[in-house]
């Protein structure tokens, strides 16, 4: 039997070979334009652009999508600007990293761990504080490099224009949820329970969900993509789909870091619970009110370092109070929401099961 | 006698008396849209905008005297895109004081400081990694808030575009002088004395000079009001212009680190050396080459704190050395620099007395 996941990842896969080349181009240009400056900065693109490229590239990809769907033909020449997305993300992931100070990120350092350890490397002095300094700029790097990335495509001003005008406002949005997730971190500590408490759990962290994810992940780059082909009228059903698409994706994240696979994740598994997240397992979990599940959760929030024990404990104390599942069904509803947008997007068959394909990929993701 | 800096005095309060109540207006509307995500990215707007109304509005003023030079004539519509560079430097300032932990920036906290002490009084944990993570995230809204002014504006999109593929661009390679910078300042603990270190010294110190402030704070700004315009054939005579304009900008600001007043700089005085910092001082006291008084020096670089004492030794050193005679000499070679490329910029005297006048306010500044 396909999976029902099966057209998204060839369309997704495709992307990325397609796109990986050109990546490859553009950081091959600007190491030569940042070596005029210096040998650091050179360096520096080389990590950015080696983290870069080991992404999911689900928002560049689509980015073609909602450009395929706004009835756009020049395939070739929207790859560029689509990578505008993965640049960006790859730059908020290093200041993301920093906050959650997470030291692996796609299978490699993260970046103010790179620089740490470059720093220890060359002697250079307080080599955490190099570290910091070098990662929160690289990132700032980044964000202008991929604004060159979309305003320098060979698309018109009129339509990079309005495309910018978007992506501005979205991030500026996603920089407000990131702020109150950061808050959101840091308040479990403070005694939390009872369904006032939990009611209150639920509407920040699915308002967190929504700016700081759902709409960045998947409304943003269908807009992008649809804007740059010269689409109008379907932007709003683009957005309800990519909202349903990012609500998944957050719950699937929330999930994979407990349940889900190191090597494959590429990032630490139990950094949740180091940096006492209020995620969506933990939500359910207060939702639940029982006060000894409650109690052994607070033991593991905010451990310096979660050993394999710990995680385990945690894997039972999400399956004891059935916050595991109640997720899993918060995702099929989110889901459902999705399926329902797909008829206003496109009347081609084959574009509605792409895009239905591509909520199956979302919920069955390991990485 | 009239002061030569008059003009530009003058013309720099006209602007800052115009350009405020828009700034008011513009985070009035986008304190509006952050509330909608939460009270803290609202609270968080405010504390942005009052650190940019504090600024000195220099680059702002030069992106509307780039204008006039390029005949433009929409006054009124240019004061809000010429914004865009006051929100990003407020930005990138807090991402500096970061690294430079500073604590006092125009007058009031450094954002770090503000979130650490909110932090703390509402008794979230880990308040100063709480300060850390909101100020590293203001300051990304402030980058995209900025580009939201720039691409909103009035102007034809071809002519946003324009403005806004140089900005990109320019803030790319200022970041890359930025990386220079942090190296720069953690490396001079390692022993470095002799013409030929020094040499080293000075070509690395002018590098920083040109990227990180020079190109930024003269050139791209004149540019960028000039594009605006439609302006073409001066872009070369204003880069030029506008370079000797932030070396000097550059030379007077490690100068004021040191000999300035605190209340006029709004930013702690000596925090150069806390840092380390090679500044031009710093390089004419290397090439001085007197071991007596690099190793006076280097008793004060990297002090933990600089007491008022430890100043007033680094004013003796500084003196002493005649490294203090020799930055000023060398602001005055860029002034002629400066002075020499008005011609090429208008043929009407009203503006070339207000270009050399800039050039003298730059010199005398105070803060």
């Amino acid at each position: 039997m396909i999976k029902k996941s099966q057209l998204a990842w060839e369309y997704l896969e495709n992307y990325r070979r397609q796109a990986l080349p050109l990546l490859e181009l553009f950081f091959h240009k600007q190491k030569e334009e940042a070596k005029k400056v210096g040998e650091l900065p050179a360096e520096s693109l080389d990590y950015f652009h080696n983290l870069c490229r080991r992404g999911k590239f689900i928002r560049g990809a689509f980015i073609t999508l909602g450009y395929h769907l706004g009835g756009g033909t020049k395939k070739g020449e929207i790859l560029l600007p689509s990578l505008a997305i993965e640049l960006f993300h790859t730059a908020i992931l290093i200041h993301d990293d920093i906050m959650d100070e997470d030291n692996l990120r796609r299978g490699i350092k993260t970046a103010h761990t790179y620089f740490t350890d470059y720093a220890r490397r060359t002697k250079i002095p307080q080599p955490e504080h190099f570290g910091l300094s070098q990662a929160i700029t690289l990132a700032d790097t980044g964000f202008y490099l991929s604004w060159q990335l979309l305003l320098e495509s060979s698309f018109s001003s009129s339509l990079k224009l309005k495309a910018g005008q978007e992506l501005a406002k979205y991030i500026s949005r996603l920089t407000y949820g990131q702020m109150l997730d950061i808050t959101n971190e840091t308040s479990l500590t403070t005694p939390l329970s009872g369904p006032a408490a939990a009611e209150e759990t639920l509407k920040r962290i699915l308002k967190i969900f929504r700016y700081k994810t759902a709409e960045y992940t998947g409304s943003l780059p269908l807009i992008i993509g649809y804007i740059l082909a010269g689409g109008e009228e379907k932007i709003e059903a683009l957005y309800n789909y990519g909202l349903a698409f990012g609500w998944i994706f957050q719950i699937v994240d929330d999930l994979l870091g407990i349940f889900g696979q190191q090597e494959k994740l590429g990032k630490s598994l139990g950094s949740d619970l180091v940096q006492a997240k209020k995620t969506i397992l933990v939500y359910y979990l207060l939702e639940n009110d029982r006060q000894d599940l409650l109690n052994q959760l607070r033991k593991l929030l905010g451990k310096k370092k979660i050993t394999p024990t710990d995680l385990e404990k945690a894997k039972q104390l999400f399956r004891d109070s059935a916050a595991y599942t109640k997720a899993r069904q918060l995702s099929q509803t989110y889901l459902q929401e999705g399926l329902e947008m797909i008829p206003q997007l496109s009347s081609h068959s084959a574009d509605q099961d792409l895009l239905e394909s591509f909520l199956y990929l979302v919920l069955e993701r390991e990485k």
